[in-house]
């Protein structure tokens, strides 16, 4: 099994509902260093798992639909906690519908799932990973 | 899959036994920065793994009782090589126990599996993972 | 010259004013890694710079007064841009105020100078560096 | 499952053949940082995966072999594109030739997988995963 | 004194002449992590010490001149041994003219130092300072 | 001004005295990763700051003189705490020692100064610069 994960990153203000929160349940923020993982069983023509200039693109632009942005005004995002690991839901889930509209080439249609990780601090991250 | 990662460390002196070991027969030490990744399908009520904050104290209380110590004395890893992977293995099983133990909450009786990851240096780490 | 560095880390939520910030002028947030440095000629009669374990606490005390919070509530904060770099004069200029009040014992009066750096990602980052 | 990494590097020159590349088609180079990972279910009579010291070096001793050369005119990677996944490949598969000759010993053949990771940036990597 | 560091990378061929540099004088290449960091003594109007939007494009722009290619055929580098820490001066002096030509802004005029790290790999880097 | 940095790292046992180290008091142990700095105004004749291979082989050799040691039972230590700080000037002036025995090479006579810092952990670390 291949994969290739090209990294970016993503500054947002949220707020979380429930006790379990504490703290954060006030108005804070992120930075959110994102890495997309793409996996494949077999490489393509030109020996590649995908486009990584493709891919990063497409991460940025995925990225740019919530960078700088207060998530608890996104109405895509209303009525969930915007948790670390639900981003990371996200994010691959946009990711996917990118991948199967084509936006990665017609090579990267032979991709079999996805990883997104979202490190939240030097401490602490969060992943979610899907089939494609 | 989803998966929360948090990370600390424990700074532990100790030796090992057999030839295999080399210099590292003698009494040395390592400071293991270590991960704690815990798994499960689908999010809780709250949209999230587990609580960061709980696993955070957890890990340190599990990492409390080996920090600061000479494992060579310590009666409960008394007849091993305390090597990272079987380090590793300490720490992930004892952490299973809190999570059995509902110290990581009641949600977390959904979590499914968990890896620990010990960093003994910039330039080798080991892991292991198991079912919870 | 001797320094000891520690880490520890905030979530933000933050707007800026003024054209050269862009889509920054939105609520967003950050996460800061912050380091913090603290300097000095010689060592104390125990063979160190600060005792680590104060000056963590310090630090991590500064930065729950910023920690989990929309900076552009802070009266403290109020009429300035909160850039990476000019939150790390503040986190600089507080935990100056707390090696003056003695809060890292006597010996740290012997400190004399002092860097914070604010990691905003991985890719940027912001120092202040002052005397004591 | 156990695992345990260890990292290397190598640093190399190569181009790319294909419009997928871009200004990659160009002579140009790349540093690789190598992790090698080793996998297995249960640790042997030393208590470990795999004497880690035998392992730097067969990693080392591999990477030897592609260090500081263009891999343009290396025979053995003539007509393929030495993309990092393609790379990642060549180097895991030399290295379970060299677990199957005994080289990282006996207790190495218990070895159930290897996954090589190489990091060509700070913001892209790419892996292969193989049984032994 | 304040500093902020934007960090981008490049990917470069090159050979070395002379026998310190022992295998290196073979053609090989490297990926260059660099850092650029710009300095002064106090924050402009808008409490910063430069565009940081502008200073990641002017760094990619410099980098842009020399990623994808092969150092020993660019005829302003000739004569010299493309070593990291010549090849941070010449990142650094690209970025002062860059400086001192307005493309940061007119605020920039008012940097005081630049210093520029390139890392060539996870266990080797080197820096090149300068004024303004 | 240039500079090269070289990271290697070592894994010693050692016991501090004194109330201020708490738990550090009993024997523990430590992974340093250690980064040697070398500084001159200028380049040498082969545009470097230092044989990069020597001051990697010189580093090694100057940490294998504590490596996989009990720093209590070390003669050359004793009678100072070997905290993090102790421990970098140890190594910068054995390290100043080597430059000046010619270990370095005779161009290395013209550096000029040395930092050396011993990160003990992710969120630790201190540095000893002196001149040469």
């Amino acid at each position: 099994m291949f994969s290739v994960t090209v990294r970016d990153h993503m500054m947002i203000a949220h707020s979380f509902r429930g006790d379990v929160f504490g703290p954060a349940q006030r108005l804070h923020g992120a930075t959110y260093v994102v890495d997309a993982t793409f996996r494949r069983a077999d490489l393509d023509a030109d020996h590649i798992v995908v486009d990584i200039g493709r891919a990063t693109e497409v991460l940025h632009e995925v990225l740019a639909g919530l960078n700088y942005r207060n998530l608890d005004d996104e109405p895509a995002l209303a009525g969930i906690n915007t948790s670390t690991e639900a981003l990371a839901r996200v994010v691959a889930d946009r990711l996917a519908d990118r991948v199967h509209a084509g936006d990665l080439g017609e090579g990267a249609h032979q991709l079999e799932g996805l990883v997104v990780t979202l490190h939240e601090s030097h401490v602490a991250w969060a992943s979610y990973e899907r089939p494609l």
